[in-house]
C-alpha cells in the first residue's frame, strides 16, 4: 500500500471534498507514514470548484473586477492550473448567494462569467473549464456571450444584452463577432444535470422557483427561452433543446454550447481528465472515493462510478467511503467498486449523525487502514 | 481464505448467534464456495445455550421430567456433547418465561436444575456445564443442591428444601450426602456477571425486582441470603460473598460454587474451551465475530474480546461485525481485533434499524467478502 489516490465527492451539506481528503490523508498516514497519498478534491462545477482544482493541481488564483448578477462591478476570480488551463465557476459572479434576498431571475445576468472567460483567453489560457451550478440567472447564457462579443439584436436591429425577462426580444444573433481571443480556445462546461433548455423539465420550470421566480414568471421565462431557442437554431445552427443539460444554470448549459461551441460534460469526467487520472492510476495501489449516499442513482455517472469505471480498466481496487448505502448498489460492484463502507457507526438518525460525520469518517478510515494493514496489503 | 471460523455473540433482542452464523456462512459461500466455514453459535448460559452447543458440536438432546420453578413436574431437557459433556441451562426448568405472570421469587426453586445435573452425572457425563441466566429464582442454588443430596436443616434439625423466602431458616448444611455420582464430575458454571451473593449489588437487590420482588421482599430475600452465607461459610468452608458472580441467577452462582465445588467462568471462555477453539484457530485464516454493540464495556471479557485475545496469540486476524460501534474501542484493536464493521448502512435510529438487521448483516458480510476477495486474500 504505497500509493493511494483520494477522490471523494463532497457529502453535500455535511463535509466538503477537501475536508474528506484531509481526514482520509491523516488516517492513512497514521498506518502508512511513507505512503504517497494524492488528494483530488472533486469539483462539481458549483461554488468551490476553482479552489478544488487549485488544491488538486496547484496553480494561480486570479482576481479581477467584472459585472455581478445585477451588472454592478464586483471583485471576482478564476483559477489557472497547468499554466494554460483556466477554471471559471459561474457562481463566482452570477451565484445565488451573491444576490441575497434580491431574487429576480428575470433581471440577473451571466455577463461577468463571460468577462472571466475572456480574461482567461486573453492572458493565454488555451483550455477553459466553466463550472455551472448555484446560479441566480436565467439568461440562457446570453450575458456571458455578449461579454465575449456575441451580438444580440431586437426587432429594431438594436444590440442589447438580454436577461431572463428580455430573452424573448432577441430577433437575431451574430456570433461572428465573438472575440478572436477565443478562437483557438477549447471550452469545456461542467454540467451534472440533463434538463433541456425549455419545457416542463427545462431551466425555468425546474430551477426558476428556487431563484425567486413566481409561477407567472416561470411561464414568461420559459416562453422566452423557447423563443430564443428558435433564433439560436436559425442563427447558430444548433438545436439547444436537444442537448442534455442545456437547461442547466438558467440555460447557461445551452448558451455555452450555442455561443461558445463548448461540450457539456459530467463534472467528474472533467476532473478525471484534467488531473490526468488514468496516468495517476497506473501507479496506484488503491483508490478511495465516496459520496453522501450511494444508491441506484449513483450509477448514472456520478463520482464513485466515474472513478470506478476507470480504475476497473486497469484493475486498481476502489473503496467507497459513504454516508448512507442504499439497497440497490449491486451495480456499483459491477462497475468496479471493490467495497463500500458506511461511516454510520451508531443507529441514530441523520440529524444526530450529521455533526458526527467528520469524527465518524476519521474512525471509519482508521478502521479500514488497520484492516488493510493487518491483512498484509 | 480457505478456513473461516464464525463465533458471533447474539445481537440481544435482534438476532441470535445461530441466525448470525447462518447469514455469515451464506455470504461467505457466495464468494468462497469452497471455504471451510465452522459456525460456533455462542451460548451465554441463558435460554438457548443447550441448542447453541448442540449446533456447534453436534450431540444429543435429552428430555426428562423434573420439577419446574414451582416444584410441579415438567418436561425439561439438557444436551450431551462430545459424548460425556452435559450442558444444562437453568432456564430450561427455572426460567422466568416458565412462570408467566406468577412472579414470586420467594417461592421458586432450582430443584429441577439439580435433577438435570444428577441425571447427566448418573448417565455417565464426566463434565457438566451449567448455564446461568434468565432465572425466576432466588434460592441461592439450594434447590439444585437439595436435588443432588445436600441436606439443609432448620433450627429443629428438620431437613427441608429452602426457597428464597425460607433461606433464612437454614441452620445447618450437610454436603457429605451429595450424591456419589457427582464425585468425579467436573462442573463448570457459565456466569457473565460479577455481582456478589448479597448486599446492595447482590442477587436480590439487582435482579429481584425483575423477578417480581417488591421492595419489601427484596429486603427479606437479601437478609436471608446474608444469613445463609454465614451458614455456608461455617459448614462448607467457603465465603460465597467473596466470589465474583455468586449473586448471578438468584445466588445460583454462589450455590454452584459452595455446594458443587464448581468454578464460575465467563460464558465465552467455557464456549472457547469446549469447542477447543485454540485448536480450530491453528487452521483458521480468519475469525469473524461480533456483538450488538462494541464499546469500552466489551473489553471486560465479552465475546469479541475473548475471541480476539486467543486469536492474537496465534496471529489470526479477527473481524468484528457489530451493531453499534462506541467511541472507546481503541482497546479492542489492542486486544487483537483487526477491524470492526458496523451493519448500520443508513442514518436511521435503532427502532427503524432493528427490523432491517438481518438484511443489513447480509449486505455487510457480502461487502466484506467482496473486499477480501478483491484484495487477493
Amino acid at each position: 500500500m504505497k500509493n493511494i489516490l483520494l477522490i471523494p465527492d463532497s457529502f453535500k451539506g455535511t463535509m466538503s471534498s477537501e475536508q474528506i481528503c484531509s481526514i482520509m490523508d491523516r488516517a492513512i498516514k497514521q498506518h502508512y507514514p511513507d505512503a504517497q497519498v494524492t488528494s483530488i478534491p472533486v469539483a462539481d462545477g458549483g461554488e468551490g470548484s476553482v479552489d478544488a482544482f487549485l488544491q488538486a493541481l496547484g496553480g494561480e488564483r486570479r482576481s479581477l473586477t467584472v459585472q455581478g448578477p445585477y451588472a454592478f462591478p464586483m471583485e471576482s476570480f478564476y483559477g489557472v492550473i497547468k499554466k494554460t488551463t483556466a477554471v471559471v465557476e459561474m457562481a463566482a459572479c452570477a451565484g445565488l448567494p451573491l444576490v441575497g434576498d434580491e431574487l429576480h431571475p428575470d433581471l440577473t445576468t451571466t455577463y461577468g462569467v463571460g468577462e472571466l472567460i475572456l480574461d482567461a483567453a486573453k492572458t493565454g489560457c488555451t483550455t477553459i473549464i466553466v463550472g455551472l451550478g448555484g446560479s441566480a440567472t436565467n439568461d440562457g447564457g446570453c450575458g456571458a456571450a455578449a461579454a465575449c462579443g456575441v451580438v444580440f439584436r431586437d426587432k429594431d436591429g438594436k444590440a442589447f444584452v438580454p436577461t431572463g425577462g428580455t430573452l424573448g426580444k432577441v430577433e437575431s444573433i451574430d456570433t461572428s463577432s465573438l472575440d478572436p481571443a477565443l478562437k483557438n480556445v477549447t471550452i469545456t462546461t461542467m454540467c451534472d444535470i440533463d434538463n433541456p433548455y425549455y419545457g416542463p423539465t427545462g431551466a425555468a420550470h425546474i430551477f426558476g422557483p428556487q431563484k425567486g421566480a413566481t409561477p407567472e414568471m416561470v411561464k414568461i421565462l420559459d416562453a422566452n427561452m423557447q423563443k430564443l431557442a428558435k433564433v439560436i437554431e436559425r442563427d447558430c445552427k444548433i438545436d439547444v433543446q436537444a442537448i442534455a443539460g442545456s437547461g442547466a444554470a438558467g440555460g447557461m448549459g445551452g448558451g455555452m454550447a450555442a455561443f461558445f461551441g463548448s461540450q457539456l460534460q459530467m463534472g467528474i469526467e472533467t476532473v478525471l481528465e484534467t488531473v490526468n487520472f488514468d496516468k495517476l492510476l497506473t501507479k496506484a495501489d488503491l483508490v478511495l472515493t465516496g459520496e453522501g449516499k450511494i444508491d441506484g442513482q449513483s450509477l448514472r455517472g456520478k463520482v464513485v462510478i466515474g472513478v470506478a469505471r476507470r480504475a476497473k480498466k486497469v484493475n486498481v481496487p476502489v473503496v467507497a467511503i459513504v454516508g448512507d448505502i442504499g439497497d440497490d448498489v449491486e451495480g456499483a460492484y459491477n462497475e468496479g467498486v471493490s467495497a463500500i463502507f458506511s461511516i454510520n457507526r451508531l443507529a441514530i438518525d441523520f440529524k444526530a449523525a450529521k455533526p458526527r460525520a467528520p469524527h465518524d469518517m476519521e474512525k471509519t478510515m482508521d478502521n479500514l487502514m488497520r484492516f488493510i494493514k493487518r491483512m498484509g496489503l
